[in-house]
């Protein structure tokens, strides 16, 4: 499958300024590190992971959303800055400082993320090194977006751009999102590192509960390999230049199709990153019908997109369905053989506890032959849904990762 | 590491006889059905599957297990008769039906189980139909329990089978077991296919406490994928005829040299199918110290276990322990960086909430070379401790699970 990285001509969120640079943390010849400046003060709202061993620049940015503005954001890749005790946290003070001092702003309005290896001494002097000249040297055309989703990129493949436009009170407004995440994947709260920008004039408390809200159908969708990074993080942002009405409520009917296309971006970017999972070649999607609350419903739909086995079988087109079978009985004890109901694509594939009489293995194993591929099972039990994405699991995973580091 | 198989030339379980053949349910040129009879009635335990999807053997075995007693016990391997739905029944029937008559015993006395591909109907027919010539052909010697332990394998390499002698009041009595499994192997209640054999003289109802407290630190404490088969199945067996005093106290002192090595046996067979998990080449000890209680201990350290970032990291030698961090992070809210502990081998890799002063990578690179490799974390919150085995995650597995059916 494609995505179309080229975005629109059409207006970018105003109010905000961008600058990539190379400061040598760990890529050569890259962009390794984002700065992002507003203009005046964009609210902005955020979701973090739920680890408990929380990279200090994630600390940082859960402290300082309460605030809800935000003047800049600074990402850097290649090093997470996570584990790194006393150290890291006085290099994202180090970083906040001086981001604060050249540009003018209060420390507390930077956000800071980190992207790479866990536990490595952050050498915030190429950064603090670096922010004066990127200041002088700030864009905010099309090539400047496409840079700054290039320059958060760790074992990612392809950047991950997503712009588009809807209307709120007859006003047109723009979101526009970038994301990076490709390994250590899986669904708490947020996953790895996305941004999304709006010139919507919306409050930072409606703005968080729009966040929250997507989130759990988007970014909480996806799983590459159940793994749970220690600095997945979400930012949203404000700049509230598109002269709308100001909204400040999360359920007012003014922000349906802001709410959609909202939507339509955070899935896009989710569904990228699983599509770039380290080695992956598939999209697969898992629906989950018939469950008696969607946490069930979610929770069987990740047993099946977690399993090794479920995603080894799909990398070889293998219509190997008892694997389904397994991973449903493995996560939901409420349901039994005769209740279920599973298909791979259109092709039903039980019936009654047992393999479906229309059953032509062939015909399967063709469907899955191709690049997205769905996986649906009805735990006849109750009437509620959910849906996630994973990718298969091939052998360029296990390569990625045991030379990661080498 | 090398696990001798050998087995000592002491006395065997008495009261049993063994027979194995092909009778062409998958496999060519190997045998893949055991039978396995008791002269008198053997007293007999078991555990199984948690799945929501049993097999039909399994649900069988479940049912009829509470009756304490056991005449043959029948596996066939290469068609796990899982999700097979009346078929399913029918074929663990007619197989019952069988044995019984051709070997004059009650139905219910009959113990079966399978392993293989879920959902594809099994041929029972080729079962029956090699009972009768495998009733005139048993045997009771070594090689005859190293045929069973080879008739029951699917993709593992090795057999595992252990046997070992030790003492109640004075008598000295056999423990013997043997196991398959190495995929589609996740710790509930059991793990793929194990049985255990002594000639003790002890209650079903002592067998089935005792067996239950050893599968938690043994089978239960394992993983190689992650993922939890239909068909998990132990059972334990006493023929009675050591001679012992009968015994039907589980926290009698007459049996604690008894339960060491039934706990020596029980773990052995669970390490040799974590060594021969798929693709396998390591195997990993991971041990959760300083939690504040077992149950949280042990889903701390099958985190760890099954974090395939970890397991990539330990199969190319790469001390990135981060991932280690990342995976205590994931499973375990209420420790901190600070309060964590995380060693490799013997070599201290954190202090402080950050990398210790005293790492030297170079060293815990060599460390991980090695085929036997210990993990271990302390969470800085309480008193108890876990310990599970896994084993490291290659290209092979990949390989084997894409191809498995082809």
């Amino acid at each position: 499958m494609t995505y179309d990285l080229r975005l629109a001509t059409c207006d970018y969120p105003k109010g905000l300024k961008i600058a990539t640079t190379n400061c040598g943390i760990k890529y050569k010849n890259r962009d390794d590190l984002l700065l992002i400046i507003f203009e005046n003060e964009a609210n902005v709202a955020g979701v973090f992971t739920s680890s408990s061993m929380p990279a200090a620049p994630v600390t940082w940015c859960k402290k300082n959303i309460a605030t809800g503005t935000a003047k800049a954001l600074i990402v850097n890749a290649g090093n997470a800055n996570a584990f790194t005790g006393k150290d890291g946290e006085n290099a994202v003070l180090a970083t906040a400082e001086k981001v604060a001092k050249e540009f003018g702003c209060k420390e507390e309005q930077v956000f800071i993320s980190s992207t790479g290896v866990i536990g490595e001494t952050l050498k915030v002097e190429l950064i603090t090194a670096a922010i004066p000249q990127m200041i002088k040297s700030f864009s905010s055309d099309e090539t400047a977006w496409d840079k700054a989703s290039r320059a958060i990129m760790t074992t990612d493949t392809k950047p991950k751009l997503i712009k588009k436009t809807c209307e709120i009170s007859g006003k047109k407004v723009s979101i526009i999102g970038f994301a990076k995440g490709s390994g250590m994947i899986a669904p708490n709260m947020a996953t790895m590192l996305g941004y999304i920008f709006t010139d919507a004039n919306i409050s930072s408390t409606t703005l968080q509960i729009l966040l929250k809200e997507v989130t759990e159908k988007s970014f909480n969708a996806i799983t590459v390999d159940s793994d749970q990074s220690t600095n997945d993080t979400v930012l949203f942002f404000a700049t509230k230049t598109a002269g709308n009405h100001p909204i400040t409520d999360s359920s007012s009917k003014e922000i349906s199709d802001f709410k959609q296309t909202l939507h339509e971006v955070a899935l896009g970017l989710a569904k990228m990153i699983v599509v770039d999972g380290e080695g992956a070649k598939k999209l697969i999607e898992i629906e989950i019908e018939g469950a008696t609350n969607e946490i069930q419903a979610k929770e069987v739909a990740f047993s099946i997109a977690n399993s090794p086995l479920v995603k080894t079988a799909i990398a070889g087109a293998d219509p190997n369905w008892g694997r389904i079978v397994m991973a449903v009985g493995k996560s939901c004890k409420e349901t039994s053989p005769e209740k279920i109901i599973v298909k791979i694509g259109d092709h039903p594939l039980t019936k009654n506890g047992a393999k479906h009489p229309d059953y032509v293995e062939k015909l399967v194993h063709e469907y899955l032959k191709n690049s997205e591929v769905k996986i649906s099972v009805n735990l006849g039990i109750g009437a509620c849904r959910a849906v996630v994405w994973t990718c298969d699991l091939n052998e360029e995973y296990i390569k990625i990762n045991k030379d990661y580091r080498s």
